[in-house]
Order: C-alpha cells, then sequence, then structure tokens
C-alpha cells in the first residue's frame, strides 16, 4: 500500500471546517466514503457538513450518519473534499457553491482529471479503499458504522471482491475492518442479493431483453420508459443489471440501455479486461474506468450497436 | 492466525506417500484444497495420488492437475489425508480403502468428528484456508495452479467472502493470493453468476414472469412450454431460478414453475425458516427438505396459488 501523501494528511489536520460533496446519483461507494470520512473527521473535532444527491438507495439508508446530510450549509468553508468524483461536473454540488480556501479531490477513478487544488487520485478498487488509508494515517479511531460505511464502498465497487479492480490491498484493508466488526455477511446480503419487488422486475426486464450483437461478443440489454415508468423509475434499477450481461458465457461487452425519457438511453457499459470501453463514454460527455462506465445516448441504437462492435474489433486487432 | 501445530508438519514432512480423499460430490473447497495440498506435496518429491468421485462440476474443470485425479492407486500409502470431510462415511473412498501407517484429517466443519489417527480441525471460512497455511508451513512455492485451486475453495465456500463464516484470516489469507496472480476476476466470474446464452435467456425469463401471490409473501415465476423449448429445454434452467424469487425482500416463499409439458408444471419450491414445505411435495408425490422441494403439477395454477397461500397461512398463525 502507498503512503498518503503528507500534503493531503496536513491538509485534513490543519484545517477546521469542511464540506463533502460526491457525485450525482449516489453509489455505495460515494456514500460510504463520505460517511468514512465524515464521521472521522468529526472525531478530531472537525465542523463536517455534507451535501449530497436524494433520494439514497434503499439499501444504504441503514447508515445512521445519513441523518447529516443536507443540513444548513455555511457560506465559507475551508475546504471543500470531493469523494469518488472524476469530474468538477459530475459532482452534485448546491447552485452556489460555498467558498473554501482549498479544494480536495480523493478518487480511484482512471478517468479522473485531477481538477482539484489538491488531488489524491489512485487506482483502486474504491474510494472507501483510499478513505480508510487516510483515516488510518490520521490515527482515528474507526468505529462500526464507519467500518460498515467503507465495507459498502468496497464491496459494491468491486461486486462482492469479483472484479478486476480488486487487489491485494482492497482484500488486506477489508481484513482488517473484520478486526472492528467480525460479521458482514448480513451487510453482504442487504447489498448484493436482496432487490425489492420493483428492482426484481426490472432485473427480469433487462435480462429478458438480453441480445448478442450479431458477430461480436457484445450483450445488450435495454428497459424501455414503459417498463422503467412501470416500476418506480430508474432508481429501482440495481446496480447489477449492468454486470449481468456480462455473465453470460463469452460475451466481452454489455452495453444496457435505460430509456430514462422517450428515446433518450442513459448507457451502463463494461468490458472485460483486456478491453477499455471509457473513452466511448467520454466522447458522449460521460465518465467511468476502463471496465465499467457511462453516458446518454439520443439516437439510432442501430449506430451505437455499431460503434460499439468497431471499438470492439479495433481492441481486438491490438491485443491479438 | 492460529500456527499450524507442528505434528501436522511433520507429518507431511516426514512421509513419502500421500493419498488424498474428499468428500462425495466434490465441491469447489473439496477440489481446490485437494490440487492445493497435492501439488505442494509434490514439490516436496512426495508422491500423491488423488481418488475422487466423478463428475466434477464443469466449472471447476480448468484446473490442470484434475487430470492426476484416479490413476492406478498403491496399496499401500504412508498417509491418507482426508480434506473438507466432517466423517469418514461422507468421504469417498475406494471399496478397499488402502493400507496407511496414519489417517489425517483437515477440515473446516463444525460437525467434524475428528474420525483420523491426526486431525486438524479449525472453523475456518473453507478447508483451502487451512491448505494455505499449511503450504506457508511447509514454504512451499504456490504457483498460479495452487493459488486459483485456493481461490475456488475459499471463493466458493464463502459466496464470494459474502457468508458469516468469512474472518480477518479469510481476507488475509486472499490478499496473499493476489500477490501471487494479480487477478481473479474471470475465475470469481466462472464460479457465480457465467451463464451460458440460454440459460441466461431462461433466467431472464423466469424474473420477467416473477408475481406476488395476493395478501401473501409468495413469489411465482412460469417458464412456459415455448419458452423452455426456445432455449434448449429444461437442462439450460440453471440451478438458482428457484433461488432468485427469494431475492425479493419480503418474500417467504418462491414455486417456478417449468412447463415441461403442455400443462405439466415440474414445480421446484423453496421457502425461509422455519417454514417447511415439503409436506406439499410428499402429497404431490414429489420429494426434498424442509426448505427446498419439487413435485410435478398438472391443473389449475390459480388452485396451486390458494394451496401455497393456505400453507403459509397456517404456519404462520403457528409461528406467532
Ligand atoms: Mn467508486
Ligand atoms: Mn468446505
Amino acid at each position: 500500500m502507498k503512503k498518503i501523501p503528507e500534503r493531503i494528511i496536513e491538509c485534513l489536520n490543519d484545517n477546521q471546517s469542511f464540506l463533502i460533496l460526491v457525485h450525482q446519483k449516489p453509489d455505495g461507494d460515494a456514500i460510504g466514503s463520505a460517511i468514512a470520512l465524515g464521521k472521522g473527521l468529526k472525531q478530531l473535532n472537525k465542523s463536517v457538513d455534507y451535501y449530497i444527491d436524494l433520494p439514497i438507495e434503499e439499501k444504504l439508508l441503514f447508515l445512521p450518519e445519513i441523518k447529516c446530510f443536507n443540513q444548513s450549509l455555511k457560506e465559507k468553508y475551508d475546504i471543500i473534499v470531493l469523494l469518488d468524483c472524476s469530474t468538477m461536473e459530475f459532482a452534485f454540488q448546491p447552485e452556489v457553491l460555498p467558498e473554501a480556501k482549498l479544494t480536495l479531490v480523493i478518487d480511484h477513478h482512471k478517468s479522473n482529471v485531477c481538477y482539484g487544488d489538491l488531488n489524491f487520485v489512485e487506482i483502486t478498487g474504491a474510494t472507501a479503499e483510499i478513505v480508510f488509508r487516510i483515516i488510518k494515517a490520521l490515527n482515528i479511531k474507526i468505529d462500526t458504522e464507519m467500518a460498515d460505511a467503507l465495507f459498502t464502498g468496497i464491496s459494491t465497487d468491486t461486486g462482492s471482491f469479483q472484479f478486476s479492480n480488486v487487489t491485494a490491498d482492497t482484500h488486506k484493508i477489508v481484513s482488517e475492518l473484520y478486526l472492528i466488526k467480525s460479521n458482514y455477511a448480513h451487510l453482504s446480503r442487504l447489498l448484493h442479493g436482496e432487490k425489492n419487488y420493483n428492482q426484481m422486475k426490472m432485473t427480469g426486464a433487462a435480462i429478458h431483453s438480453l441480445e448478442i450483437i450479431k458477430d461480436a461478443p457484445i450483450a445488450m440489454m435495454i428497459l424501455d420508459h414503459q417498463t422503467i415508468k412501470d416500476f418506480g423509475g430508474t432508481l429501482n434499477i440495481s446496480d447489477d443489471v449492468a454486470n449481468i450481461g456480462q455473465n453470460t458465457s463469452g460475451v466481452i461487452i454489455t452495453a444496457l440501455l435505460k430509456e430514462v425519457n422517450t428515446g433518450e438511453y442513459r448507457v451502463s457499459i463494461r468490458a472485460k479486461a483486456p478491453f477499455d470501453i471509457h473513452e466511448i463514454a467520454l466522447k458522449y460527455g460521460g465518465g467511468g474506468h476502463e471496465r465499467a462506465a457511462g453516458f446518454t445516448f439520443k439516437g439510432d441504437i442501430n449506430l451505437l450497436k455499431k460503434e460499439l462492435q468497431d471499438i470492439y474489433e479495433a481492441q481486438r486487432d491490438t491485443h491479438v
């Protein structure tokens, strides 16, 4: 595990008031990282506010610190911390961003553009891994809620330790979390197995629509606007749906198209190593990692299929 | 991590010929532990034979050492090692067990009766965790196949690190496996989740059909005859489909109806403790356990629904 740079530790130690921001539509890693860092800083008697996009996924609501989200904002903070957020545009921010001496970016996305005054970006399984290391470097005691928050971040962003972003450090960190709380089985079930009825129906509709693009190992799943409306909106599309296509034998790239408005698709895309799909996301103004990215697409789905097929073929030829 | 007792290490070091046995219908932990220990002992120039129940699950066949299983047996070994096996009856053994100076039992089952001459039983996530520690204590170099075998054992027996048998040591060991091979994403996918196209489509159709019975926490899924025909027959309905309904929040009983012939349904039924559904299976000439059973049903599905609802209500009132 690389050391956390001294300037990051000093920035957190030497300042008093913090505003924590994360990306829009926060996932387990965003919420988990925010709570672990926020509660950690409070232990050092810092003042911490959170400004977080609502609603939060139902399965994450068990974390008590969520009650502190989105209370009144100060006009001025010492530091604005941006967690798990690859660009400033992707951050969920108040209409008028409070003043701050400094913005500090902590993130694990390869596509992070280092848009802060201070940036600590490292390619890890989850931002929560970096937050864990920062907390240790600050000599903060991790309580069980912080352990749950960190586990949530790591477990969700790594697909329960199955994705290729997992490293020796990931497991080393989680091993230490087990010394704080000895059982995460209930939490794992909450994060990975259980779905509410609407989520389950949406998952079924997505898999039911699964199609393999002709002549390419690319799976495509489409949730049309009516289905999304029938089952309570995009919030009920669970994180793992985009990954399901990848579980089809032979599939290398999966695209899940969610028709958020008629003819407008929010696309979640996944690739198996060594394939890299983050550039198509950037091209369409989205973001993400090499193996998992997202963007918004309007237009003819057949063109998107063609584009994915071209990406696959170009990279296949490179990797041969 | 507790130390491996000296007598176990000596037993392995000081002897020359080994026969490895595991339990009947071997799972990932049995196969993974056998291969890791077997290849490890071979590195120390020991002679190792395996006697293993066949067939082996398709997803485990990628381990090359499997080709060494069930070759000719000697009449006599120094040591018979029993791995992942709580009683001698549960072990898969040749009709005539070869002679041996000593039987050595290595296992993680709480129910192990310590039936060997030497026993090393510890409650861990997987027998593969204990084998890892033994291999380290023997100063054996772990090659990538052994790492895969150990990861397979741990990952399958812990449900990809989600079960309550996971400990700090589990993750510590896996962290070390990542230092031998840096990526287990492909293997994780193979072990958990990968389905062929027909299995995936059938899974999607089943979830898509999911319905909650009115006024009861009972999920029902139906695969009609045409769908089963379209996707290659019942053989392509993967084992986990019947369990998926149980992952819907609040659901207590799930019935999966597979229309094997027009109007004739093979029913797989699941219940959460303390509910018991094996009697309905017996009534219809099927069989199974309290929480998982199966039977054949012909007739009006609404009557079956009503019957399930009655079972639920009767038992709910008993359990209140
Ligand atoms: Mn993340
Ligand atoms: Mn086992």
